[in-house]
């Protein structure tokens, strides 16, 4: 037991590089969503967010259209319901030279781009970056992802994590383990850019993916970049335990988010890991109003420009079934399942409240924690979240690009004063910096006690 | 016939972004080369091609390794020839908000990223650049790239043309046929961010390719970036009249490139497209001196910094058979052939003088068209390809990075004297820049002879 101040949390902010950002709230009269093409408007609120000590910004993102809701992706069309979704990767790239600190992180799901050419990638952004880059490890969940790309279905959510297993080493070999530590040698007198005997061909050659070769790009400030990850299933946890540094959570309460992340820190510790190699981040969404009345008439607000059918339209995309098929007002003792309709029901279940209705229940899905209040009110939150072990918030868009503003005037000075929030950054790349005054403090690379260690020729990297 | 002054050439720069950009002199003292990973110098090189009124910032690239001499990488990685190589699409992002008129065109093979996912990755950047991107379309000639990606084998010539086919369809289907001109309305008071009845499933259903869907992004200034292409062999050019804006030439002389220019011209028009819609860029590298012995002196000093097998390492793998296995320094009328060596005879045979070697003869192809003089030669040669009926000088990095602001100091002022470079950027997407004063002025868009215009569901795009 430590009877020293809890450490800081950490902010993550979680937009979609699409109109209507996560919430699909483009047409909100502040949103200035339909501005998302604009990179003038990205540099600001980078910057803003690196004035304000942010440690980094985040997409999620996905390649697909929710179309599982009434089989259509006409609401997802017509409402910009994360759609269209432009490419993350590019964005952060774009943000590179205007910011010093911040880090960069995006979902980009395994069918997306072949690993070695993903590693081309990461590591060319990570070197740009000087060590700035995080990836969120996905696998997609949408079917149109998967038949766009050619597969004639979508593997089942097991299979999926066994592809992501295989997809992460052999991203592994190539950035960690082709390059050794010494091989890049510049010696101008003798003409030798690089020792080719200290650069080895990974030979990987598993179930998904044959790659024999040397990884193209000589090793970056992370060499791996931060790996996050948001699965809570138990093939998610398993994979977050053996690869994760950091991992998305969405508790229902600060005692459900302890059990949580008790449970995941027992399953590093099982892997050799130490309990404290994992940071937990809360997605959260804020509205902030200088009186509660205010922020709940701000809340209003945006529930009147949100798509009726949002919560549905998202929730059935994430499920893989279509929530139209009953009536999703009906409280959930009163509905009537039939035989097919197994996984709603299943869901359905799972209300802690039998008046809930589907509809309520898709919400807090959607909606992430939404915190309606004062600063204080934010800042009280917050300080309960870290209380309860969480090290930091992942603040999830609501309102399109402006309410960050918001949190940045309002929330961050209380946060800062109460000393929930970084005044400057630690030094370093975004793995040093975010480690940082943890009990598993970090050079710029992955820890030898991450499984990484075992692609590794050789390392001078401290267990 | 018109008797007014030949139009303007275009000029575009053109690395590799790898240690010893193109030509592996990264140990040059002047090639600052090991700096490549330097965001700041990308970004203060792009910024003076800007001041300097270049049309385009080039990356050549290339997913493999230079592994066919001697069987081996060793070579190419000791001397950072062309290796490592990181990802262009990345650092042309990462240049875009510090410039504003400045083009950014890529090679991109069609076998790194499927047409689905590389159709939003190309508008993405299309859209935060408004409109300044080209995409040079190629095939891998490498093997190791090819082996990376979990192929057993490099497809034959012909048939990688055939599937560079089908991938620019997907584009093509993608990035102008899926997206109505007014799919997108913005409507705020009603709610409707774009109209699904005008975004279209491409239903694209191929020999290499399945995409049923609609595109992930909405239309970009220029939708479809501007087509740059290479090929010279029949089954490239076929390519190039069907596809290509911009074509990369390597003449011998004016009279070779006003053949092959009136060649391609002819073979545009008999796919219904006009003599003047395809721009030849004659691939020029430059040693500028202010007299013609400081130029020859400086060639002198780049030589001796160059790996004395670098052309035929790059000839090998261009190639695709190994130059080792005969002495490449006998001239090449006493080379005696093996049974096995058809290839090398073919490319001994066609050596305009046989006491040349297999070395003089694979210079030739690495080293572009090398011209070494004081400004007003350079000048001179320039106006000589103008006058054979080339577009635009593509200039081919040699010592690095740093030989660019040699000509940029040196050269430019005297090309804008004599009207053989343009003085001020015309208004608009690069399309609309490169094709100003032409006569085929063009909008952002594709004009409507290109065989795109089959894929369009409407348009508004004037023949």
């Amino acid at each position: 037991m430590t009877t020293s101040a809890p450490e800081r949390l950490r902010y993550t902010y979680m937009s979609c590089f699409s109109p209507g950002a996560l919430q699909a709230s483009w047409n909100h009269p502040q949103s200035t969503g339909f501005d998302y093409l604009n990179l003038d408007s990205w540099v600001k609120l980078a910057q803003a967010l690196e004035d304000a000590n942010f440690d980094a910004f985040f997409w999620a993102d996905h390649l697909g259209v929710h179309d599982i809701f009434r089989s259509s992706y006409e609401d997802a069309v017509r409402n910009a319901m994360q759609y269209p979704v432009a490419d993350p990767m590019i964005l952060a790239a774009t943000l590179a030279a205007s910011t010093t600190n911040l880090g960069f992180a995006f979902s980009a799901n395994v069918i997306q781009d072949h690993p070695y050419v993903f590693a081309r990638r990461l590591s060319t952004l990570d070197h740009l970056t000087r060590g700035r880059i995080a990836w969120n490890i996905v696998t997609s969940f949408q079917p149109s992802a998967w038949r766009n790309l050619g597969h004639s279905q979508m593997r089942s959510h097991d299979s999926r994590y066994e592809q992501a297993d295989e997809y992460v080493q052999v991203l592994y070999k190539l950035l960690e383990g082709s390059w050794e530590d010494d091989a890049v040698v510049r010696d101008l007198e003798k003409a030798v850019y690089a020792d080719p005997g200290k650069v080895h061909p990974i030979e990987h050659e598993g179930q998904y993916y044959k790659v024999p070769g040397i990884q193209t790009v000589e090793p970056s400030p992370q060499r791996m970049p931060v790996l996050f990850q948001a699965g809570t299933s138990t093939a998610g946890r398993e994979f977050a335990a053996n690869n994760a540094e950091a991992i998305f959570m969405l508790p229902m309460d600060p005692a459900g988010a302890r059990r949580t992340i008790d449970g995941i820190r027992a399953q590093f510790v099982e892997c050799g890991r130490r309990a404290s190699d994992a940071l937990f981040f809360v997605s959260e969404s804020v509205i902030v109003g200088s009186t509660e009345e205010e922020a709940k008439r701000k809340l209003e607000e945006f529930r009147a420009y949100r798509h009726e059918d949002f919560d549905l339209i998202f929730a059935s995309s994430n499920f893989g079934f279509d929530l139209s098929v009953v009536d999703p007002d009906t409280p959930i003792a009163d509905l009537e399942f039939n035989a097919v309709q197994g996984q709603i029901r299943a869901f359905a279940d799972s209300a802690p409240d039998k008046n809930l209705t589907l509809r309520d229940m898709a919400a807090t899905l959607s909606a992430n924690l939404l915190t309606v209040g004062t600063p204080e009110q934010i800042a009280d939150k917050f300080e309960a979240w870290q209380a309860a072990g969480v090290n930091g918030i992942n603040l999830a868009s609501v309102g399109g690009y402006l309410d960050v503003y918001d949190f940045i005037e309002h929330v961050v000075p209380v946060l800062k004063k109460r000393g929930l929030m970084q005044k400057e950054y630690a030094p370093g790349t975004l793995r040093e910096k975010l480690f940082a005054g943890t009990e598993s403090p970090s050079g710029p690379r992955l820890n030898d006690r991450h499984p990484v260690s075992k692609f590794r020729k050789d390392s001078t990297v401290p267990a």
